[in-house]
């Protein structure tokens, strides 16, 4: 095996001076938190202060060759200077994505929060894990507070959840759940006893639904997709339909995934009317409002929603319109049996010990399928208390005023041809340079248009101006999709949005 | 649904005021910079400098009732000004655990890294999603990189890898992607046209190992349990012969978990005999090396490991053993075959456009079961590059040192009893205080041996100065488990922790 070890040095000499002194401790604390200091200014410099500034890139764009090489990745046997290594601080936070720029749309996650980013911050330092109240008194019991708040905005007065790592992994809880709660042998006898089950939600849903299928041992083939109606929103009847279906074939429909907020065109599943198929054929409705969840805050809006709290989940990540910080994805439960532990709890002894000398129903880590699992609450926690419920409803309506906004100037403009009205902050458009103008009929449109955005987004990212995302979407060809929520985003850089884009695509 | 609407404030005259200003944005940015600098100034006090003082405590025992209150957790509908909230900072950090304190023996993540938690801050303000070249250009590219010296160090030139949230989802990832290698079709038609499958453990391994059969829909009595020998090593005879009794039975094993560091005591299985069995049967050999894959780093110590390089998988948690911070954990797989992205993708053409103007396999978001991914390589990047190869060998040296060191204590103390020499820097063993020593025969020795720990664990807790876990294991009643890894320790810590143990349970 001595040939397979990949780094060596003369250790000798080293190993009689240091291995031995054991009264002293491997750590430099004064060393360290210098360089804990310097990077912190690195940070604030490099990345809040140019890195939210419009005068400044939103990305400095490199070949992966070129940045391979400017980066000098490889890992050593021999450690590095400071000074070296922080100028390895500031090179990661140059080539990297200033995602926090006020023209970054090209995520469902953008900007920044200053007290969440204390709070991730200070999440960091405490380093702890959120399975014990031993280890982690202060979070267990702000883990339930947070997600008794987000209840609350569901319409539910009591109930269980947990924050999750990502929003897919939020859905495939709910879906491990509703499998659980018909069939509780599953856990113990897999899913050969069973009959075949089935998953219903729309061809717009998240990609998760299919994933998570897979992961289950359900498989995408049991993953039957409702129809939408033209603005991508599953159709109830349908829905009716397709269960009645599934049943007349044998299988066993468990759950229903709608969705609050699709990924591309920001749809608003009809929650109420979908909630009337499920009861009648007594399935798990799981919303995934990952993206659209927000949405509750806002008293203006929140109607996009209207009969979430006839759900059985809901999936909601305030790493998103929240701008809480990657990730902050919770479950909401409606359940008061305590599923959510019955469902997953392995009983470990070492970890969850009976004769602990605290209520050991503060354990809460036996309630998730994984085992370290991240503080995230922390973050919107802080958040939520400086801004309040009202400032983050704020947030909200100005996501959505900036929008119609949005919109507006682009009806005004002739190169911009939307998919359609948005329901929620995606907004789905066409640019048609003026080349194509007027030229709708021709045989090889479609074709030229789909080249269009790939060409305005490989300049955009090379000259680092600003970012936002394309895809096709069924039969439509590639359109950009510009969502706009960030905190740090004003009218002006949506002036500034339009008025790009035809500078870069003008020629086209 | 109005009624459902918790939280409520007057917002007319606010509305007027502040939604239509488009042209400014919410944030404000000098104020969010100063509340971030005053809470990295509480961080350096509070979290590393008095959480790592062995002057200080290592926690403030808080009933939950009471630190409830002390916490005032209510999210309310109004905000809160900067001095309240910096004061919720300093209640956060006084009331959460120090777990980097060196009197922080309670679980296997411990102690601090400065070069980590400073790539740490970066990743946080960096914000972003390891999915795209197009969002994580460096991170993408470094994550290809320190999966390749991981990789080098389990003895591969080639192979695959991701970081996953947690030991536990590499565990299962791996039993993913050893169910899809045998058979395809799972993942689009599930697992009922299947046989019945079966994965191999010992009783020692962790619970992940049953929690994902569970999730994946195998079922945990499809978990067959191997014995292991004295020290908790899985025994190759056994394992040869549950698998021919569970083919003879008409299921299908396909897949073995082995454990190089069992959670308790620490032990590793044999795993060059282990692979002769596996490759007999042709069984997938994954090694949940969460816990001591980082002895790899030791030209001394990695002989435990040794066989490593014969597995198909390998999972392993820097955030444990080398401080490299929650979560940080990889799953190293030998496959060169694209299995990962094969198994796991659903080629969302939102995210994963095939027309992009760079190379699309850099878009590692495929890969992945969930959607969102924490960047979790900067911080052992960093850490690593600061240290070398040779300083993280030095990390782990020491602790087997320090271990060494500790277990010639204890057998120089009466009262301590040892379960068995360690293999590893788990240090098992009964407090036997002086009442109970030599009455070894009598009727009601193991029940009262059974309550010594848990006291001494609630009073250390009550008085702050230190953490240490306790368990049962098998017959074995509940004794402790002391993990001695972290660079903070010194010689000092060690004498301290006997001598603390014996003053809290002397009276026994």
């Amino acid at each position: 095996m001595a040939n397979m070890f990949p780094f060596s040095s003369d250790r000798q000499t080293k190993e009689a001076a240091n291995l031995h002194e054991l009264n002293e401790p491997l750590t430099d604390h004064s060393e360290g938190q210098l360089f804990l200091n310097e990077t912190f200014k690195i940070i604030m410099e490099e990345v809040l202060r140019k890195g939210t500034d419009v005068k400044e890139k939103v990305c400095e764009w490199k070949e992966p060759e070129e940045l391979t090489l400017l980066l000098d990745l490889e890992l050593r046997a021999t450690g590095e200077p400071q000074h070296k290594l922080l100028q390895r601080v500031k090179d990661v936070a140059k080539y990297s994505i200033k995602t926090s720029h006020p023209r970054f749309f090209n995520q469902q996650f953008a900007g920044v929060d200053y007290h969440s980013l204390a709070g991730r911050f200070l999440t960091e330092s405490l380093n702890t894990n959120l399975f014990t109240y031993e280890v982690a008194p202060v979070f267990v019991l702000m883990e339930t507070e947070v997600l008794r708040g987000l209840r609350q905005l569901v319409g539910w007065t009591e109930g269980d959840g947990i924050f999750c790592p990502g929003g897919s992994t939020s859905n495939m809880y709910a879906m491990n759940l509703a499998r659980y709660r018909l069939f509780p042998d599953v856990k113990s006898q897999g899913l050969w006893g069973l009959p075949r089950l089935t998953i219903f939600t729309s061809p717009e849903s998240h990609y998760s639904v299919k994933k998570g299928a897979a992961y289950l041992g359900i498989g995408t083939d049991n993953v039957i997709l409702v129809k939408v109606d033209d603005g991508g929103r599953m159709r109830p009847d349908d829905l009716d339909e397709k269960i009645k279906l599934a049943k007349s074939q044998g299988s066993v429909p468990f759950l229903v995934s709608c969705t609050s907020g699709t990924t591309v065109q920001g749809a608003f599943d009809p929650l109420d009317r979908i909630a009337d198929v499920c009861e009648k054929h007594e399935l798990w409705m799981h919303v995934d409002a990952a993206w659209g969840g927000s949405v509750l805050f806002s008293k203006q809006h929140r109607h996009l929603m209207k009969g979430v709290d006839r759900a059985n989940s809901v999936a909601w990540n305030p790493h998103k319109m929240l701008v809480a910080g990657l990730q902050c994805s919770a479950l909401l439960l409606k359940d008061t049996t305590n599923l959510l532990k019955q469902c997953h709890s392995a009983n470990a002894t070492y970890l969850f010990q009976q004769d602990k000398f605290y209520d050991v129903n503060l354990d809460v880590g036996d309630k998730s399928v994984q085992c370290s699992r991240k503080v995230d609450c922390l973050k919107l926690w802080l958040m939520w208390k400086a801004v309040g419920s009202d400032g983050l409803e704020e947030r909200v309506d100005k996501a959505f005023i900036h929008v119609r906004y949005l919109v507006e100037q682009m009806k005004k403009r002739e190169g911009f041809h939307l998919l359609g009205e948005p329901e929620f902050v995606n907004v789905c458009f066409w640019y048609i340079p003026p080349s194509l103008r007027g030229k709708e009929g021709t045989a090889d449109y479609q074709d030229r248009l789909a080249k269009v955005a790939p060409v305005i987004k490989e300049r955009m990212m090379k000259q680092g101006t600003m970012m936002v995302g394309y895809q096709p979407l069924g039969n439509r060809v590639n359109f950009f999709r510009v969502i706009v929520f960030s905190p740090l985003v004003s009218q002006r850089d949506l002036d500034f949005f339009l008025n790009e884009i035809e500078r870069l695509g003008n020629d086209l």
